[in-house]
């Protein structure tokens, strides 16, 4: 049987686990794919550095186009990330006729429709199961295990650094601040961390997952997106006081006309298994009319995990290889003639029920006000907490709503932040529950 | 594009949702896979019952002969279960160059290898995820995700009956019995629920789990099998006080040499999500060496969910049809001249932590009698407990243990068995717990 070359575009954490991994697990990998899979080109600009790998002979280089140019090479996996250069490899290597293993939901956020289209029409594979949450086959499980699902929604834990700061705030009550410091030091921050404390890598991985959902183009630029900073102990212990925890959600939902698709922290009940989802582990629900609720939990990130998902898609591309014939699965889960541009729904026209914490100064008629302004806004009131965490006469006071329309919430916290009884800003945190009943009653 | 042609053997509970799945979703089914999956021939002794489903005229037999000799059948789904019949049907749709999508796991428990076997030879698919977990793509997950990995341990709840009897005693005190009746009028347990709750089923499914993770031979002979008929309310109680769940587990691990296949009520501690699995959901975690734990939850049973995972096999073996070439991934997972018969640890030789429970006459040393033998055979006393509920005399007395041998074990609670002051045998069940640490302390 034929051996299948690989060639690797960028030896930095998961480029080097790829490495690892073909070569120390080659007895596994040949026994289940019944061939070798061999490492032919790897290209990195630093190619001196000991990685722990014994690299053959000529397989080390600094030009990614030695890799891209090899008509020995079948698949490439794009290990680099960023923007341009990860773009012009990958498309260069689609030209040449190359099949694309990558893991850079930024680049396929942004330019995934049109790489697909490409890859398509020039009969190879791009495969990015390694883009969205690291270890777990989600990708892998819409696109085939729930083929003949319709899907209403896929909801995730998909960024392991916010659900580590998040974690550690609700066990320590420690400050955002405090926990981002510990999340540097114990390596699961960047030093610039906004792309993931600000939402943007979980943003990336819904507009993917929803795509591949819903047949919908990737559609990144209509993702609501707001990131975990705001979040202090308080509010997550309010939250735990009514049975809630809360993390940083990407939440994607069809109705079969519109989508919604938002990235935002939430309130989800004790009873929901995403809430014991703690660490830098992720977890992700998809719900299908068929099958309900299934969830996925695994290692989102890390060197052994990501490779372990880029070898799954490398093994899926050479096992068809292998067999002979075309492409199997189409890359964006439908087929290219049947994958439409679904509008999503403006955060205004969502539907969803709230959290609410002002600070009030503690006089008498304070919550009447607060209560007609909700009232006149259309939202109705489920529960309201006095709590005593009383600091200079200002008494924070919290609240549950039913569900209520987000542009009126909106209004009603703008007029409510006017009051001149309300020193501060109103909190806000959305609750994703399925069902009203499914949160434990407040205590 | 060529149609592919189905045909049902069976319409009961699943072969009805398959075959309304089939008409229901053909559009999403269709725009994904690019073709009709047609419903070409139906086989059931009953094809006057109206089952809610248009069947097209001349697709419904009672000869199950008129599916299997259909020269334009290609992909046969076997939905009888048992034993003979559903053997014979299968073995002649194989001879026929049918592809088979089967549910059938006491089958594949018993003939699997050599069902396998044959249909390598034959070239044709032989694909059972709706055998293992419901709607959960465990089978997937491991042929093709994790092809990259030693797998080195799967262990799971995987008969939603018997996690349904667990959770009631759990949540209401109730006793087994008690617990069995609610199950069966709820419509979660059949009449004869020996296949359930005796831990048969869940020993067919880690039988075929074992293969495919360990690339060992289908051997259900040597899976060890215990059921949950003899939990109580009052161990269930006790483990919670020292922070873990009881739940019937199904355990698989290798070591490189020897598997340990095993079927048993079994305490995890909170800290591990299989302890939050409650009623007739199912959930199995996947370790290896590349991955860590993962972890698939799901409807482990029911109409759509199981319809759902037979349709996902459907079209993979479409795909393959459509794209031309040979079939891509090997049966058992692993290559045929690759699998090996693997020895399975008797379970004396098998090393855990223990919990027991002694019914104690309530006088002086005989604490120290029971820790004496309990030493004498090298089991390390972990915790202690004296409980309150002591009735006519006789007080519960529980235990934890550092890991410990099985068969040290048996021979000191026979021992302890033999003692005056204890007049009941002594109750066992076994912990789960990856790390001793992992579990809470005591309270």
């Amino acid at each position: 049987m034929r051996r299948i070359n690989i060639g690797i575009l960028g030896l930095g954490t998961v480029g080097t686990g790829i490495a690892g991994m073909l070569e120390q697990n080659a007895d596994v990998l040949g026994a289940r794919i019944g061939t070798q899979l061999a490492l032919k080109k790897a290209a990195d600009l630093d190619i001196e550095r000991d990685r722990g790998i014994k690299f053959a002979p000529g397989v080390l280089t600094t030009d990614p186009y030695e890799v891209i140019n090899d008509p020995d090479i079948d698949i490439i996996l794009e290990m680099i990330g960023g923007m341009d250069t990860a773009r012009d490899l990958i498309i260069s290597g689609i030209e040449n006729g190359k099949h694309i293993v990558t893991a850079n939901k930024a680049l396929l956020a942004a330019l995934g429709n049109e790489i697909a289209e490409l890859a398509t029409q020039k009969g190879v594979s791009l495969a990015f199961e390694a883009s969205v949450g690291g270890c777990m086959p989600i990708i892998k499980t819409i696109r085939e295990s729930l083929v003949g699902n319709n899907i209403h929604a896929v909801t995730g834990i998909l960024n392991g650094t916010c659900n580590y700061i998040l974690t550690e705030i609700t066990s320590k009550g420690i400050s955002f601040e405090k926990a981002l410091d510990q999340a540097r030091s114990e390596g699961y921050a960047e030093a610039d961390p906004s792309l993931d404390v600000d939402g943007f890598d979980t943003a990336h991985k819904v507009a993917i997952l929803s795509a591949i959902a819903f047949g919908m183009q990737i559609d990144y630029d209509n993702v609501y997106i707001e990131g975990i900073s705001a979040i202090t102990p308080m509010d997550i212990e309010f939250a735990a006081q009514c049975g809630y925890r809360i993390k940083l959600l990407a939440i994607t939902k069809f109705d079969g006309n519109a989508a919604e698709v938002r990235v935002h922290p939430a309130m989800i009940p004790f009873t929901d298994l995403l809430s014991n989802v703690n660490g830098s582990m992720n977890a992700v629900t998809v719900t299908g009319d068929a099958v309900g609720d299934m969830i996925l939990y695994g290692h989102g990130a890390g060197m052994m995990p990501t490779a372990s998902a880029a070898i799954g898609d490398v093994a899926d591309i050479a096992r068809s290889i292998l067999a002979g014939g075309d492409m199997r699965v189409p890359i964006l889960s439908y087929r290219m003639e049947h994958i439409r541009k679904i509008p999503v729904k403006p955060m205004d026209e969502i539907l969803t029920h709230y959290y609410f914490r002002f600070s009030a100064l503690d006089q008498p008629g304070v919550l009447a006000k607060i209560a007609g302004i909700l009232g006149e806004h259309d939202i109705s009131i489920k529960s309201v907490h006095q709590t005593e965490h009383r600091v200079n006469g200002v008494v924070p006071v919290y609240m549950l709503t039913h569900r209520a329309r987000e542009a009126q919430v909106k209004k009603a916290l703008d007029k409510i932040a006017e009051l001149d009884v309300i020193p501060e800003r109103p909190v806000l945190i959305r609750i994703e529950a399925p069902e009203e009943e499914k949160a434990e009653e407040p205590v």
